[in-house]
């Protein structure tokens, strides 16, 4: 007789529903796989009258996710409600009561990870989270285990899909930013208030679990720097693409002298690098290791199918581990290492001016950039109606150093406008 | 106190170096992961007179395998030798003393998968091999954990680095095969006997163990269907990137109708397809499955580190469980589904003829097409000095009528000689 593994899940919205969905269509080779039955048992809704159509009977959904939490007839609580409370109080309860959890909470996990990672090490029950970052992509595991024997350098991944979405219709159809938006708005890829998006919040939040698991540290997701791509316009779009580069959206960490790096913005990313051809609304994460070298994993990052395959690998992990009243791989120590000040990165920069049409200002912009330590790799100019567009590529250079020289070119008279500064990944091209 | 997990060393070549020196250089580290020391007690070679710039005691060496297996001071058997015999039965062996087994040994693994797989079940202890697929790509674990609860409908991969360096080569340098190859060969990224690469021979065997995770079924490499890149030539590639392809040595797997179809062959791929700008060395795997959508696993599939990083990842695994004394994740029941004949495929294909420079060829071959099925989709003709050549690409069509189409084309004066078929994936382009 197989076993019988009862989960309660708190949330039944767009994922919550996939997993219902999956669980339902795949159970015969769920069971072929894990020896047990998987059985949905008690659901939290917020809205009790709405209809829906999945294979569940009607008598377990609740409208108080703590019952769920405590009943006897749940073994395992998937928590897909998102938030941060009740989510957080829910997943320490069902921790401390000897329940694994599996979530898709980024933000939560972003913002409390170690300290839950700690609650479920102390519990003796697992905690897993894979679907929280990138979908359906497999990079927790990847990451907690697979590479459990090697020492990642540096992490990249375009994290947002919907900020994807936008960066790679704008480079395709030269469209600009506010139309875009407007349009993936109008199809459902962009929500009303698209600030979690586009403003690198939601990719902040995972490029800071990605950190924490790459450099065994307790990385917060206040700790990663974070620019949106609000900013990014069709011209600097036509000035990458003409030397070689395309414009995404990403988040980079990097450990070095035992300090951690993260930050997220728009990058000039060369056409050769293996995310350079990551359109649509696809994710995907660039992995630098020493012994492994690179390795890059590609997939769907959001949508109720692609997250539901996620959680539901984590709950067949999990359900095995019940079985055998084992647990699987714990972070580890999590002790927080100290973040890098973003003024210390060196990298080259991307830096667009508009200036006066007049004799001189290149000398005297080119003698700011010098003053301030700041060498110039590629200059030239574009004559608009009136006004002319100065376009410079710096050599590596210190942030701060940058920073005070965008500070001193806005005090130069001639210089009306320091129109976009973006930062450029990888050596000089053309 | 940590404890000590001690690990006998089948083998110490290059990959069996490459482990050595990572759980040397990372071991501070994994303790921190596991809780536990992992320690080399013992390690097989074949010629105990030979100098290794090792940190390991010498002490340890010997040459009876077997005695190394039989140690009361060996936990875990990690095998980097190679073959069928001697490598098999010290695996079982192994395995019956409640050893669990870490193997980067694709040929064995291909060949006597389900059985091993059955005996491991059998003594209740783990037989990983991550490495023996694509080096340092984590695909193994992703199959058979993360997409356990989804349906994996079709996997595609680029599975041998030194056919892709070849190819990649050829494609950027209009290059013949046999320069490139004699190139290789001198820089080592070719055997002095080239055949297990180039033949298909070994994307074959990685490609039935894919399958056989992929669809929960017993595939063996003999199950593949086989062709190598021996007679891909300039021209072929030449037409390819015209028509907006590149060509790749792939190996597909897919299921349908409850019977497994696996093949590895040179095809014409589009260039837009995320493996079509898999370059160099590296290998990728395509992975389509219902719920989670598309997903690619990159990076290098073989060398000293990267099969290294895979193996010791393993070895943590394989040291977790021990601790608990649980065990990881199990294959499903791999009972042998029905392999679909070759001739049953259905796909496009190219052909380039060489003929007479005389009027009413074409139509005689367009008749011949005709007669047997087979539709084209687009012609062009060709003068050479002389004769001419025909290059033609068809619509689906099924494998029988296509190779019925080139025994007749074979019969036709006209035709001088069919100079190359291959496969196209994808959708008709330009």
């Amino acid at each position: 007789m197989d076993r019988v593994i009862r989960i309660g899940l708190l949330g039944c919205g767009t994922v919550g529903s996939g997993v219902v969905t999956i669980l339902s269509r795949e159970a015969d080779d769920i069971t072929a796989r894990t020896g047990a039955k998987l059985e949905v048992t008690r659901v939290a809704v917020r809205d009790l009258t709405r209809q829906r159509d999945l294979p569940l009977d009607p008598s377990v959904f609740t409208d108080d996710p703590a019952t769920v939490v405590e009943a006897d007839d749940v073994d395992v609580v998937i928590e897909v409600m998102g938030g941060i409370e009740p989510a957080s109080g829910l997943i320490r309860r069902a921790l401390t009561l000897g329940k694994p959890v599996v979530t898709a909470n980024k933000e939560l996990v972003a913002q409390q990870g170690p300290e839950l990672y700690a609650a479920a090490l102390a519990a003796g029950v697992d905690l897993s989270y894979e679907a929280a970052v990138a979908g359906a992509i497999p990079i927790i595991k990847p990451l907690k285990e697979s590479l459990a024997g090697d020492r990642i350098t540096r992490v990249i991944g375009i994290l947002n899909g919907t900020t994807n979405y936008i960066l790679s219709r704008m480079t395709e159809e030269g469209a600009a930013y506010e139309d875009v938006l407007a349009d993936a708005q109008a199809l459902g890829y962009a929500e009303a208030d698209p600030t979690a998006d586009v403003g690198g919040h939601d990719a902040a939040a995972k490029c800071a679990i990605l950190a924490s698991l790459a450099f065994d540290s307790a990385v917060h997701g206040d700790d990663v720097f974070r620019e949106g791509i609000e900013s990014v316009t069709a011209v600097d779009i036509g000035v990458a693409d003409r030397l070689g580069y395309v414009i995404k959206l990403i988040g980079i960490a990097s450990e070095s002298e035992d300090r951690v790096a993260v930050r997220v913005h728009p990058t000039f990313l060369p056409k050769d690098h293996p995310l350079a051809s990551v359109r649509d609304s696809y994710n995907a994460i660039y992995v630098e290791a020493e012994a492994a070298g690179e390795l890059m994993f590609y997939g769907r990052g959001a949508g109720a199918l692609p997250t539901g395959s996620a959680i539901v690998g984590d709950v067949i992990d999990v359900a095995r581990n019940l079985l055998q009243t084992a647990r699987g791989a714990t972070e580890s120590q999590h002790r927080a290492k100290p973040i890098r000040p973003m003024g210390e990165l060196s990298t080259r920069y991307y830096v667009l001016l508009d200036v006066d049409d007049q004799a001189g200002v290149l000398a005297e912009v080119a003698q700011t950039f010098g003053q301030h330590d700041v060498s110039i790799a590629q200059v030239w100019q574009e004559d608009t109606d009136g006004s002319a567009r100065l376009v410079l590529i710096t050599h590596r250079a210190l942030e701060d150093d940058l920073r005070a020289t965008v500070d001193a070119l806005n005090r130069i008279d001639s210089v009306r406008r320091v129109t976009s500064v973006l930062r450029v990944e990888g050596e000089i091209l053309g």
